[in-house]
Order: C-alpha cells, then sequence, then structure tokens
C-alpha cells in the first residue's frame, strides 16, 4: 500500500494565528507518519503570519483560481499559490491528496465545516467529522464574488474554521478546539484509508446562498452596526422582519426576505473590506449512498 | 465667565473602532456646547483609522514626547502629534484644557480609567467617575519603556479603556458602555465648572509597576501562552506560586515575586510586539483633600 499524503495549512490568513499554535503543538507531540499516511504541515502565507497582518497583496484563500491569476502576477499571494500547488498539488514534487486548511473568525461560529462545492469525497470526510461531533458544515457555491479558495485546488479537502476569537489574539481554549479536531482527524482518515466507515444515509447542510452588506454612506463608511439581537447569533434562522442592523438614530433594518435563512460570518472583521456584514444560507438535507467512501484513496 | 474646551479623542489606535462610532453617535445626539464648555472631538489618527490598523509608523499614543521627537521627523504619527498639540494644545489655536482620549483593549478589563502620574487635577477627574461607576483607576508612571502618552501633553486628561473587544471589531455592547461615559463626563465636568462637587477623602488605585514578556525563543517567537488560569483575568490579585504561562509541552511557568500584584491587559494583541504579556499594578490608597476640585477651571 503506497503512503498517502495529506497536507494541513494553518496561517493562511496571518492574523488567524491559533491554528498556527496548534499545529505546531500537534506536530511536536505526534508522529508525521501514522498508519502509512505522511501528514505536511504548512504555514500558508509565512510572511503575513510574520507581520500579523491577514495577507500582503491579495487574501490568499481567494488566490487559488488560477484562470484569473495572470493579470496579477506580483501579488505575493498569487506566486505562494502557485508554490503551494506546485509543491503539494497532485501533480506537484511532494503531492498531497487531501488539504486540510485551518481558520479562526471573530464571528461566534463555534468550530464549523466549510466544504466548497459538491465534491463526493469532501462529503465523506465531513460527514464522519459531523457524526463524531455534530459540527455544522457551511457549504459554500455558486458565489462568482467570492472564488479561488485553497483546499479547491485539490481533489478533495475541507476547511475547519473556528471562533469566536479576535485576530491575532491567542486563546488556549480555541487552540485546544483545533488540537481535538487534529486528532480526530487523524482517526477518520485511518478509518477511511481501511475502509472502515459506516457513513450516515444523510446530513444536513447550510448551503451559501448571498452575503448581505452593511448599510453604507455614498463614501463608503459603515452607518450602521449588526443590531444586538443578530451579533453573535450565528446559525439561529431568521426570518422576515427580524432586525438585522441599527444605524446612530436608533432605526433598525430587518430581514425583508420570504423564506427562513441562517445567517453566518456575522460580523466577520476580515469581511468588512469585502461588502459583507454577514453571510446567510439555507438548510439542506444531502442524501448519499454508503459506497462513495470505499473507494476513498 | 470664559467658554472652557475639552478635546475628546477616538481612534488615537486605529483598530480601536468603538470609540469613534460612539463619539460619532454622541455628537450627533448632543450639543457641542453644554454649560459654558465647548467639546471637541477628534480622530486621533485618521489614516491608521482609514487604513483599519493600529498606526502607520509608530504608536501615536506613545508619540506625545516631545524632547525624544527630533530623531523622527519623517514618522505620520510625531507629525500627527505635533499637529494635535499646535491646534488642541493649551498654548495651541484652539485651546483645550482637558483631553480625554477613548480606547479599547483586547483583554477583559471591563470599563476603567487610566492615568498618566500623579497630577491633582486628573485625579480629581478620576474620582468622580470612579465615585460613579466604581471604576478601577491603573495610574500609570515611572516606565521609561513607555512614555509619550497623549493626555500627558495636555494640563488634564485621563484615558478611559474599556474590553474586551477585538481590533476592528463593532461590538454595540462597548459603545454602548462609551456612551454612558462621555454622558457621566459631561455632567460630571458641569458640576466641576460650578464647584458642585463633594470629592472622597481616598481614592483607591492600581499603580504600574512594570510588565512581564512571554516566555520566547531565541529568535523572538513566543513560545508559551498565557495560562488558561491567567487569560481574562485582569484586576485580579496574584501570589507567588500562581501560574502564568503554559509551554507547548504543558510545562506552567509561574509568578516568582513575594509581593501580591494585580495584572491588567493580560494578553493584550497590540502589546505583543512592544514585549508585553501583561502588565502588573500594586494597589495603593491615595488620600487627598477635598480642595483640589474648588479651582479646577
Amino acid at each position: 500500500m503506497t503512503l498517502k499524503k495529506i497536507l494541513i495549512v494553518s496561517g493562511t490568513h496571518g492574523n488567524e494565528i491559533n491554528p498556527v499554535w496548534a499545529v505546531n503543538q500537534f506536530s511536536k507531540q505526534n508522529s508525521t507518519i501514522d498508519h502509512n499516511i505522511e501528514y505536511k504541515y504548512i504555514i500558508g502565507n509565512p510572511l503575513a503570519y510574520e507581520r500579523c497582518c491577514r495577507y500582503i497583496d491579495n487574501d490568499l484563500n481567494r488566490s487559488f483560481n488560477f484562470n484569473k491569476n495572470n493579470s496579477n502576477i506580483n501579488s505575493y499571494e498569487i506566486s505562494r499559490a502557485n508554490f503551494l500547488v506546485e509543491k503539494f498539488g497532485v501533480d506537484g514534487s511532494d503531492p498531497c491528496e487531501i488539504a486540510i486548511d485551518l481558520h479562526t473568525t471573530t464571528a461566534n461560529m463555534g468550530t464549523s465545516i466549510v466544504m466548497y462545492g459538491r465534491r463526493e469525497k469532501d462529503f465523506c470526510l465531513a460527514a464522519l467529522l459531523q457524526n463524531k461531533f455534530g459540527l455544522p458544515i457551511y457549504l459554500h457555491e455558486k458565489d462568482e464574488k467570492q472564488t479561488g479558495f485553497l483546499v479547491e485546488a485539490w481533489p478533495c479537502g475541507l476547511v475547519i474554521e473556528i471562533g469566536s476569537v479576535g485576530q491575532n489574539l491567542y486563546d488556549p481554549k480555541i487552540i485546544n478546539r483545533f488540537l481535538i479536531i487534529m486528532n480526530s482527524l487523524r482517526d477518520e482518515i485511518n478509518k477511511l484509508k481501511n475502509n472502515q466507515i459506516i457513513l450516515p444515509k444523510s446530513l444536513i447542510v447550510y448551503v451559501h446562498q448571498g452575503s448581505i452588506d452593511y448599510p453604507r454612506e455614498k463614501n463608503g463608511n459603515i452607518n450602521a452596526l449588526i443590531h444586538p439581537e443578530r451579533i453573535h447569533q450565528d446559525w439561529k434562522p431568521i426570518k422576515k422582519g427580524y432586525p438585522l442592523f441599527i444605524d446612530m438614530e436608533g432605526n433598525t433594518k430587518t430581514y425583508k426576505g420570504e423564506d427562513t435563512i441562517w445567517p453566518v460570518f456575522i460580523g466577520e472583521v476580515a469581511y468588512k473590506e469585502k461588502n459583507i456584514a454577514m453571510s446567510y444560507t439555507k438548510k439542506e438535507v444531502i442524501n448519499f449512498s454508503n459506497q462513495i467512501c470505499v473507494d476513498f484513496f
């Protein structure tokens, strides 16, 4: 049986420091090779990490859209994305079959799994983790404004997103959650390798529908806050008439849609520049056969 | 009776955005002149605020040490410090007699008052606020590594420090606390103007003694976290043997001093670059006469 390699990325955003610490600690306490699976650990954006900022020129986690990248060859992150794929991509010099990208958020999302599109192997891996911990799964797809995520450059990959924690702030509780996830990921991947998997028949996912920006002045300045009833309430459904924002005069802006939605990334600091006050999802039940994990590797 | 002017500064650190919002909201809801006192509102570091970072070249709130400033004339913040004093200083073109500088911290300090040195008028103002809300007072003095604070450039001035809140994160609760403080400050300053003041006979202050850095590797990288029993425990006394840090192997570094100390700014994100994991204080009771506030203005 050949050696399989799995890439664990932390610090894809340089100011998300808890995953970097957790990976460092985990790699010191665990062997690199486990049951014929080799784990490769890398800091996604080392320069941004050194400078304690999210990125240098562009968001690295939107830089893996190689069709669009030709125009911006001087970007540190585009170069870095190319390097990561040329080295660790499936056709790279040190090829990995799965990429796990560890992130934190300033939003109150708890521990969650983010998937990009509907790839069978991703569902399989996500299902295993959800089965173990009951983690919510955020399925990001069909958003033209947000493309080029790191894990999309691998045939299988997930983001683990844990919050809330401030940028550049070490939090032992957040680090501990990453350690638990990394431990479990190993166990589950070992089972996958040995085909000892009983998958659930269905999976609940929160499917990305779009994003809502802050109310802004003409000059772009934010002129209303996320409503006190909405802040920190990630994953909790909202219906027509529920408050979203409140301005300085106390005027409330409410949700006008007819459908129930589940907001996520509420108030994420890094998304202000992307004109996102929160993203919103709809709940969907995905049914799938037990077959898909049998030939995982 | 002549018009007295008071300067309210927010955004001295560009990524502390809640005070900027609160001042903006407050100034819209309240008249600029109140009982013959005029309030001037200014963003301390507008360029850093625009760029969502703490500062451009130097920490503005360490840039009011004008003896040292000659060497660094190209710094945006040194220029800005000069501008602020030339405009709003007591000998400036639009002179203010008191400066109130509004800050947030990522540490769990609640609402607190920071004083720099032992100036009578500062004590007076601090006593009034403490009397009303029971806020802890952090008296910063005699630290050669940290000088040149904004309010020191005015004959009277305090910092209001509120946390915990992440950098660049809007938090309605934090904004609300600033609004309450600004309202009360007006009331108390009006009383000062009319000499309707009964001051307490004594004041409890937490006097700065020094700071403790993170354990670090030779290359400067932090290699231990603030201990889970210490994080978020600002203002709570610690004694010899109490845990301070924990490294990746689980080794604990404890407090070795003989005296009880009260730590503050525990884990403040912005202080990592200053080699400060926490500062520590000792409790002191200051006795003062009721006379000092009679001739405040």
